[in-house]
């Protein structure tokens, strides 16, 4: 779907322009014309001769000339009766300004939604908003907007379900060189264009660097998936995302009428497509700002100079809590800098290397040129502090011949060096002029291992993601699909299957799961243990019972006849001696949890987390939105606390992450086939080396 | 000890002054004089005769007039010859600028290090430094440092052990309309005068209203933990603290040649004396600036104004994040502003209320009046984006009128009023004006409930410090003084008691302990089985295995003869016949950790967390210093996951938090007592309601 017409209009039609400063329809007509726009542009109104200098067209149709795009500035129910003459001169693209619509949840405005959905079909439009403020594309001079402000020229493109953002970056941006929009995209109510069309827009387009969008829910979850898949891997995209929470999602709902999904899903999709999430509009501004100007760690490996050893103190220790490193100084350097400075002053070589309080733009000048010869590492952060006799502009100017020379020598802008001058009152010289230099600086340090950190992060997720090559057996769930409807219909007036019927259903998709016997009477437990032998577990048959543990209904370590027969006694003293009880095999091992929801918007999502009772205490799990590949799944495993059982914990042998990943990936494709399956819990699934056996699961339909 | 001499001098003698300008002994002088120092200002140089227009004394002994306070801007060597002279003239308070003595770690400084502590000995001398920037107290015009700026005058007083900070501080405050230093201190080297001589000072001080310390080490641990106490219940003392992390920590040691204590022990002190610790340099400031402008929330329960609908989102996931909470708006106070509204605009009623992007100050006046006879809630913050219409430094006004007013109904200054108003260029005029107004503004929203959370912690922890009603029976160790003793004399050349032992002195303490029995032939366990009946658990009488569960060395369940002597036989293959086992009856109940360690700083510590083999990994402890009550004890559980415990998990009796209290002070007084006691694991107590009952243990001597 191309959106030229839309965004890169040749000329546009501003319906409901007006003589009014405050109104709208005036605020967009002087932005177009103030950002100065070379396109047609025409202005329409029914009474009006002449605004802002310009002649006025009573109608649409009395233009006459070619129009890409109309913008209406007019309100709900005007804009919605003039569609079909936008149709009539031959427009598809439109955006509307108008609020009223969905978001206001009354009878009247549920009515003008159903009208304009039923329009937006009948004459094939593609509509920005309504609900929105509409959007800037500085290449090409449009300013379609009501911003305040003439829009900065930049290479930022933004995409926000939230006007006000345009509003508040737009403001930021004017205050700071060098930065500013290729494209701000206002979507409103998202009607017709959402955020995936915009997003792939925006991916295409060259003069757009960085895509920052905000977001409050989305329309489609698999479009959205693989629009953002597809443009991850052509530029940076930072997504700042409202709602996470239960009493933000209340809010949300109100904003613009939008339904907002379990955030640790659209945290799980933003992941594994190579995206950046950031819950800080700091952080959003900063990391635009630092992809913006191409800034970008080459890897975590870090060299700090400084004129402050406190400052260099704290600065380690978030540098180390953000998993970046320190790099060790070569015995070479070290010898380097001792004799430049051994005549001058005492400095202490190590990272961070400490220039003294009174380090002179000559001191940081000579210590950067010595040590950028050092091998191996990916940024330098030189700390500043304005003392007695700190030369804040000449060691600014220092700072920034060092960086045009690795410029030069680097063509690719790798080795970035990132200033950090800290005060308020002297400093803000300095920082203006690295941005005139293009250069990201930092108020304080505080968030700039984070931020170098999240580049990283972002970029070992798109190498694992981009090496799909493990091999895993893709076995198809066809061969057993007869089998799989039948279980699922025998329980189709249920809510959930029970344990044995749940097992039974796991094990036709390939996944190992512990042979259950149900048993009533010591006739069958004496068949179940001549083929099974001890250790045996007896569990309770009963369905309406979620937590077992709590009724004392698992009774493990089973090993002589008298204590099976105790324990089958137990069971069925609870439930009744025609129920009886479920028995299984004891296997040992690290507990697991292995689960699947199927969320609204994006599909059946995998858990795997520490299982056991505490499982739901501890939330040590991570989610996957099927589907995903082993090297991501690994990956990702590898950053949380089941890292431990990859690595083998207390003697135990270690967890094989491959054949995690085929349970988790077999009951991907179960949910993916069966729709009529909502949610499984596998818990425990005893993982012992390479060995995967669910011993226990429900199935909820 | 009255340190009034040193920060409070009526008359200073410099010696070391110089006429060069970019010299430390100019610069002082310079900074008194630019200061405005009414004091007696004694300049001291051998062969000058005047320097800055005042007359130079060639010796300390020629000024012959009463000194309060020496400062030394000579070099170390020097220095140390000329302190016998400070003693002659009388002086006992001096501030030595001058690096190069223990933080080199050469033979000469050593040396010069040694030659130093002797002299303050002989002289009874109290020193500020060495290695130290000096100190400013803006009250009495005294900047006796080389910081660059005059130092701006407030109430917030900093104690530093890095001179870096205050020049930062200083160049921020001096770009911050009200706000500066009552006092600012540098520590250096703490030869002599230590954090807690100066943080006892500050607590004293009524210009001082907020007290920043930046520390990287703590030089005596009970005096630091007693003064820190006591300060914190007289005014809000926020701690930024250096050398975190490991390779922190390493830093650490080459900058003040100073060593950094465990971490989480220090943050256990911080929070149980009602300090704040802070991880960030710019929390740091932000909050320094709201206690200084002494505009605090009065509870969790926030209302949030705004024009952007997007930014109150991302507000309230932060809110509820931080653990604070947002109002519900009354019936009444919602109909009467839709009444106000009805006819100018539809905005959305429920908090935060959106007033809609095109809120005019009248707009903004209206909500504002109507909503703060709202009752119950503690801060009000109005979000602001610089859109089309938005009547910015109208609304600024409209804003601090309304603050002005909330300020003379409530002479606390209680119910503040946060703006935050984002963007850059259009907003830096209202923030500079919300300054003159002492309003705490935000540059965004993001830290903002965070740090408000932060103040709300500390309260709470003031309040259960304050109130330590509840009677514990603490049992006097005395009565089993013998017992313990005698244990650990038999245990003298051990790295560790064993099992055995460890219950056995643990249970002297008045805390249940399993019984355990020593059995090496079947005979002892019947005589077991007849004592304590099934289900018993038999464990490894090895003394060199650390991890029993590793070696399988833990065998529970057992509930027949059997099982018991098959358990039997397994172990005592292990470990020989002869070693025998060790068996108990087997309890159930929650599991925990509980174990104790010695700082070398702050003296016994205890640790209380989710026991079992996963402990280690999972990591979900908290950590206590000696002594502490029961008050806290709970507080602080409950912000942890042992909180699900507290409140009953799973259908289990809920385990009594002061029945646990009850162990960890019983293990404090035992390592408080007993100084050949390192460390105490136990691991698991076995926690059932109010039952507390030790199964393993092991005491590290």
């Amino acid at each position: 779907m191309s959106l030229d017409k839309l965004f890169n209009p040749t000329s546009v039609a501003i319906v409901g322009v007006s003589k009014e400063k405050h109104k709208v329809g005036h605020l967009v007509a002087k932005n177009m014309l103030d950002q100065g726009y070379r396109g047609g542009l025409y202005f329409v109104h029914p009474t009006e001769k002449t605004i802002l200098g310009a002649p006025v067209y009573p109608r649409l149709e009395d233009i006459k000339k070619k129009i890409d795009l109309v913008i209406f500035a007019t309100p709900a129910s005007v804009t919605i009766n003039l569609l079909e003459s936008v149709y009539n001169v031959g427009v598809r693209h439109v955006i509307i300004f108008a609020a009223g619509f969905k978001e206001t949840h009354t009878r009247e405005s549920d009515q003008l939604e159903a009208d304009l959905l039923k329009k937006i079909g009948k004459y094939k439009l593609k509509i920005l908003g309504p609900n929105c403020i509409g959007f800037v594309n500085t290449g090409r001079a449009i300013n379609a907007t009501f911003l305040k402000l003439p829009a900065p020229v930049g290479n930022v493109g933004i995409i926000s379900q939230s006007g006000a953002l345009g509003s508040a970056l737009e403001d930021y941006f004017a205050a700071h060189t060098n930065l500013g929009f290729s494209y701000f995209i206002s979507l409103g109510n998202k009607s017709s264009l959402d955020e995936s069309d915009c997003l792939t827009f925006l991916a295409g387009d060259p003069k757009t660097k960085v895509i920052g969008m905000y977001l409050e829910d989305v329309v489609d979850g698999d479009k959205f998936h693989k629009a953002l898949t597809a443009a991850s891997r052509q530029k940076p995209i930072v997504i700042l995302k409202g709602g996470s929470t239960q009493a933000g999602s209340q809010a949300a709902i109100s904003h613009t009428g939008s339904m907002v999904g379990d955030d640790q899903v659209f945290e799980a999709v933003v992941s594994q497509t190579g995206a950046i999430r950031v819950h800080s509009y700091a952080l959003f501004q900063q990391l635009l700002m630092l992809y913006s100007f191409n800034r970008i760690p080459s890897s975590r490996r870090i060299l700090v100079l400084s004129n402050a050893g406190g400052m260099g103190v704290l600065l380690t220790d978030e540098i180390v809590k953000e998993n970046l490193e320190l790099i060790t100084i070569s015995e070479k350097t070290k010898k380097k800098l001792y004799s430049a400075f051994g005549e001058i002053k005492k400095i202490t070589v190590h990272n961070p290397i400490d220039l003294l309080g009174d380090a002179s733009a000559f001191h940081y000048e000579k210590a950067i040129t010595l040590t950028q010869k050092e091998q191996n590492f990916g940024a330098t952060v030189i700390l500043l502090t304005p003392q007695a006799n700190t030369e804040i502009m000449e060691t600014a100017n220092v700072i920034a011949k060092a960086q045009r020379k690795l410029d030069r020598a680097h063509k690719s802008r790798r080795n970035p060096i990132y200033p950090v001058f800290m005060g308020g009152h002297s400093i803000h010289k300095a920082n203006t002029f690295f941005e005139t230099q293009t250069m990201k600086y930092f108020k304080t340090f505080d968030d700039l291992p984070k931020i170098l950190s999240s580049i990283c992060d972002r970029r070992d997720r798109l190498t694992t993601l981009a090496s799909n090559s493990k091999q895993v057996n893709h076995m198809s769930l066809a061969a057993h699909d007869l089998d799989i409807r039948t279980l699922l219909l025998s329980n189709q007036n249920k809510k959930f299957l029970n344990q044995y019927d749940s097992l039974k259903l796991l094990s036709h998709t390939g996944i190992t799961t512990a042979q259950t016997y149900h048993v009533v009477s010591e006739r069958d437990l004496k068949a179940v243990l001549a083929k099974e032998g001890y250790p045996l577990v007896a569990k309770i048959a009963s369905e309406k019972i979620t937590h077992k543990t709590e009724v004392q209904g698992v009774i493990t370590g089973l090993n002589t006849w008298e204590e099976l027969v105790d324990a089958y006694s137990h069971l069925i003293q609870i439930t009744g001696k025609q129920t009886g009880c479920y028995i299984q095999k004891e296997y040992k091992g690290y507990e697991l949890i292995v689960g699947a929801k199927r969320d609204r918007t994006f599909g059946p999502v995998i858990l795997v987390g520490m299982g056991g009772i505490y499982a739901e205490l501890l939330k040590e799990a991570v989610q996957f939105v099927y589907p995903f590949s082993f090297e991501y799944f690994r990956y990702i495993l590898q950053q949380t606390k089941l890292n431990a059982f990859i690595k083998g914990y207390r003697n135990r042998p270690s967890l094989d992450a491959s054949s995690l990943y085929v349970v988790a990936e077999r009951l991907g494709a179960l949910m993916k086939t069966y729709t009529q399956i909502k949610e499984v819990d596998i818990n425990p699934l005893i993982a012992d080396g390479k060995k995967m056996m669910i011993v226990d699961a429900r199935i909820i339909v």
